[in-house]
C-alpha cells in the first residue's frame, strides 16, 4: 500500500525515500524539479529571474528585454545585449527583478554562470534559434504593436500541427514539412485558402512554429475572427537539407548552422512546384490563385519573391518580411535571370496584395528601398509597412499577425 | 552586394561586421553558435564534452553514461549518477572523454558548472523529462538488449507525427493528443491497427515522442519489416490537464510536476472510450478487438491494465511496462473496484497478448510480483519479460521496441 501511496502522488517525500531505499541512481530522473522558481512574472509585468548557485562567484542574465549596451564584437564596439547582475541572498540563491514592467512580448534570455551562457534550470521552456538554445516566456497584453496575446495558446479552439515528409523530385529526396490545419479541418467539407510561410537563413521547418508561434498566431486570429481559416504550410527551405536538425539521418550529430552548401543557389526556389503539388494532392485545399499566399522573412523574404514572380499565375497574395532581397542576376541559377521583365509579367496579372514590411534599424532596410525603388519604376503596386527594429523574430510575428487577416478576402 | 554575399552565406564574420555596423543589438541573435564541439562521438564510441569556461573554477559532468555512486539524498546515503570532472585547458576549455567506449544507447547528461546544474550550450539536442531538461546523444548501434539504432533517425520512410484535440466529454474539456501514422497512411486505402501508447506519472502527450522515440521506433521497426504499418496514439493521461505543459492556456507559466491534483482518481481511465471514439472517428483505422493494442509505461501500465478490463472487448494486445500495477480497490472510484472479477472477464475473453515487463532493480518490481501472482492464481495467461536496470527510459523503449513487433499479427 506505501508503494501505491506514492504512486498516487500524495507524497513526493515519500517517493524520493523509497527511490532511494530501492538503490536505483536512475530513478532519480524521475524526481527533483529545480529549487526555485524562475522566472516569475509578477502582476504587474516586472520579471524575477532567480538561480541556485550557492558555489558561483558571479550570476548574471542577458536577454531582449534588457536595454542594449555597449559590447566588444569581433569589429569593434558596437551595442551588444544588456547584461544585468543577480545578487545573491544567504541561502546561495541569485535574483534579479525588473526595475519596471516589461512590454508584452515574447522575450529569450541566458544566464551567465561565472561566465558561461546557460538556459534558466528552473524554465523548462527554450526555443532554439539556429545553433543556440534559450529560456523564453511571455509577457501577455498587447498595446501597439506588441500583440503577444496572440502568442500564448488561449482557450480558443486549437488547430493541428503535424510534421510529415514529401517527396521532392526536383532536390532528389524526400523532406520534410510542417503543416497547420485550421480548428474544424479534419471535419470539414469546404477546401480551405493556403498560406506557405518560409523561414530565414539558418532557420528549418521548425522555425515558424516555435519562436515564430504561427500555430498560437493563427488560433488565435481565427477564434477572434479576424483571419479566415486557412492552412499555413511551413516547408525546409534549405536545398541540401531534408529536415531541421536532429530530424533527419544526419542525427544529433548534425550541428546547427545559418551558413549552408546550397544556399540562395536557385535550386529550392526551382523545386517548390514539388511543395505545392505535395500540398495539393495530401490536403483539401483551393486550387487557385486567390487562395494561395506566400510569405517569408530575410531569405524567406528573397524566396518568396523569387518564388512568386517565377510562377506569377500561383500567388495572389505575397509578404516579404525583413526580406534580403537584393537583386542576384549574378547567380547562375536561371531563376535569378531576367528579374525586372519577370516582375513585369508578375505585376501585369496583378496581384491582389504585395506586401512589404522591414524594421527601421533592420541591416537590410537599405535593400529594402532599393527594391522598393525598381517596384516604384515599374508602377508596381506594394503595401509597404515600416515598424521599429531590426531584423528579429519580435518583427516577424508582428508582421504574420498583421500579414494573415489581409489574405483570403 | 556586399550584402547580399553576406546573406548568400559566403561570410559569417561579413555578416557579423555588418550586423556590428547596423548597431543592432537584437540581431546578433541570429550569430553566435558554441564555441566548441560538444559532445563529440568519436569512431570507437567514446564520448568527448566540451565547456568553455574561463572564468569558471569547477566543471563537472554528470549523466546516465557514468556509473552510479554514493550521494546524499533527503533519506540518506544512497546511489546518485555519477559525476566526473572536466579539465581546463589554458584557453580556459574544459574537457572530459570517458575513459571507454559508451554502449548503444540515447544518454541524457547536464554540465555542472560550479555546482550549477545546466545544459550543454553546445549541444542543441535537449528532451524535457517532466521538470528537467537535460541534453542528449545517441551511441548508434545495438547489441543485447540496447539497439539504439532503432532511436535514431534513418534513411528510410517516414511517418507522420501529429498534435491536434480531441473533445473529451467525460472529462468536460477539449484535450492535446499525439498521432503518429506510418508512411504511407496518408495515401493508402486499408485500414490501420492502433497501439495507444500511455505515459507515466510527470509525462504527457509529448513523452514517448521525445525520450521515447516512438516515431524513430516504430519507422525503422515498420522499414525493417518486423513491425506492422500502425497508427499510435500517444494521449494525455493526467485527468486534470489538458495539454502538455506549455501547450495550454496556463501557458509558460505551468511549472510541470509530476504530483497532479487527479492522478490515478479513475477519471482518465473512464474517460478513455472518448479517446477509442476520437481516433476510429478520425482515421482510416481498424475497428476490432484484433486491431487494438493498450501498453503503457509506471502509471500508464496501470491505467492500461485499468482500461483493458473495464472494457474487454477493446483490446486484444496489452502491454504492462514497469506498471504501477498495484490493486486501488481502496479507491473510490468504480473503476477501481472488483479487479478479480474484472480481470477474470477480461481473460475468459482471451486476449491474444498480455504482456508484462519489469526491470530486476526497479521499485515496482514487487508490486509486480505481486501482480503476476494475481494472475497466476486465476490462471490467466500472460508473457512475462524481465530486464536488467530499474523504473528507466532506456528500458521503456527497449519494451516498445520488443511489444510492437508482437502486435496485429
Amino acid at each position: 500500500m506505501n508503494k501505491f501511496i506514492l504512486v498516487a502522488g500524495l507524497s513526493l517525500v515519500f517517493m524520493w525515500a523509497l527511490a532511494a531505499a530501492s538503490g536505483l541512481h536512475a530513478q532519480q530522473a524521475l524526481f527533483g524539479g529545480p529549487e526555485v522558481v524562475s522566472p516569475e512574472i509578477r502582476a504587474d509585468g516586472a520579471v524575477t529571474f532567480r538561480l541556485s548557485a550557492p558555489q558561483a562567484a558571479k550570476v548574471e542574465v542577458t536577454g531582449d528585454f534588457l536595454p542594449p549596451q555597449k559590447a566588444k564584437t569581433p569589429s569593434g564596439a558596437s551595442d551588444g545585449p544588456g547584461v544585468a547582475a543577480l545578487v545573491k541572498n544567504a541561502k546561495g540563491v541569485w535574483e534579479y527583478t525588473t526595475p519596471a514592467p516589461l512590454e508584452p512580448e515574447l522575450y529569450s534570455y541566458s544566464f551567465l554562470v561565472d561566465g558561461v551562457k546557460v538556459t534558466d534550470p528552473a524554465n523548462v521552456y527554450m526555443i532554439r534559434d539556429v545553433a543556440s538554445v534559450t529560456s523564453v516566456f511571455i509577457i501577455g497584453g498587447g498595446a501597439g504593436d506588441a500583440r503577444a496575446d496572440l502568442y500564448k495558446v488561449n482557450a480558443v479552439p486549437h488547430g493541428s500541427v503535424t510534421r510529415r515528409w514529401y517527396e521532392s523530385p526536383a532536390l532528389g529526396k524526400a523532406r520534410r514539412i510542417t503543416v497547420y490545419t485550421p480548428p474544424g479541418y479534419e471535419a470539414g467539407a469546404d477546401a480551405l485558402p493556403v498560406l506557405y510561410l518560409l523561414h530565414g537563413a539558418g532557420g528549418d521547418e521548425e522555425a515558424w512554429v516555435s519562436l515564430g508561434r504561427t500555430a498560437q498566431i493563427l488560433d488565435n486570429l481565427i477564434a477572434q475572427g479576424k483571419a479566415k481559416p486557412m492552412i499555413v504550410v511551413m516547408p525546409n527551405g534549405n536545398a541540401d537539407q531534408e529536415a531541421a536538425p536532429g530530424e533527419s539521418s544526419l542525427g544529433f550529430e548534425e550541428r546547427p548552422s545559418m551558413m549552408r552548401a546550397r544556399m540562395m543557389d536557385g535550386a529550392y526556389e526551382a523545386s517548390f512546384p514539388d511543395i505545392v503539388r505535395f500540398v495539393e494532392g495530401s490536403y483539401r485545399v483551393r486550387k487557385d490563385k486567390a487562395g494561395r499566399a506566400i510569405c517569408g522573412l530575410s531569405m524567406g523574404g528573397f524566396h518568396s519573391m523569387q518564388i512568386s514572380k517565377e510562377h506569377p499565375d500561383l500567388f495572389d497574395y505575397v509578404g516579404l518580411f525583413s526580406a534580403a532581397v537584393m537583386p542576384r542576376e549574378g547567380g547562375a541559377s536561371p531563376v535569378y535571370q531576367d528579374l525586372d521583365a519577370k516582375l513585369k509579367a508578375q505585376f501585369d496579372k496583378k496581384p491582389k496584395l504585395y506586401w512589404i514590411a522591414i524594421g527601421k534599424t533592420d541591416f537590410l532596410y537599405q535593400a529594402n528601398v532599393d527594391f522598393r525603388k525598381k517596384l516604384d519604376a515599374g508602377k508596381f503596386p506594394y503595401t509597404y509597412r515600416e515598424t521599429d527594429g531590426g531584423h528579429i523574430w519580435r518583427n516577424w510575428r508582428i508582421y504574420l499577425s498583421e500579414f494573415a487577416p489581409m489574405l483570403f478576402r
